[in-house]
């Protein structure tokens, strides 16, 4: 399964603390493409571990992941407009 | 064609203007879902309009839209985690 995630994870109240978990969590299991946006190849299995890892950090009411699954990578066609995000390892 | 577009813009040198421009233009043709996150059916005409709107107003050297494209709405699963964003009209 091929997964876009994003995440929206407002600063207030911690909220630092829990964008640096949440992005350490996501990189263990997908690539870093844009500021907030992961992408990977990832088994069912492996994303309910992602969810239940992320669980014990999101805040229900505040921040919110948005996770895109397609069944297959050639299903979803990427393009970049303006400049091609090259994050990797220089976040934290 | 179903399309998820992720846009960062970096608020400096004036990129709280150029956000507000992409995200009227984004509106324009595209549900807005999350805070830089818009999703909808589009046409390859319509989104090379979209894309025209845009490429006006960001930077190449530091603004980056991603584009994810698939054929099919159905081909696309969307799974929220935490909060489930009602984002609307309330941005601008």
């Amino acid at each position: 399964m091929y997964v876009v995630l994003i995440y929206d994870i407002p600063l207030e109240d911690g909220g630092a603390r829990i964008q640096r978990n949440v992005f350490k969590i996501c990189k263990k299991y997908l690539f870093h493409i844009q500021l907030s946006v992961f992408e990977g190849d990832i088994s069912k299995v492996q994303l309910k571990q992602l969810k239940n890892e992320l669980d014990k950090y999101i805040r229900k009411e505040k921040d919110s992941i948005i996770v895109f699954k397609s069944r297959e990578k050639r299903w979803l066609e990427k393009e970049f407009y303006g400049k091609v995000d090259d994050i990797t390892d220089n976040f934290l």
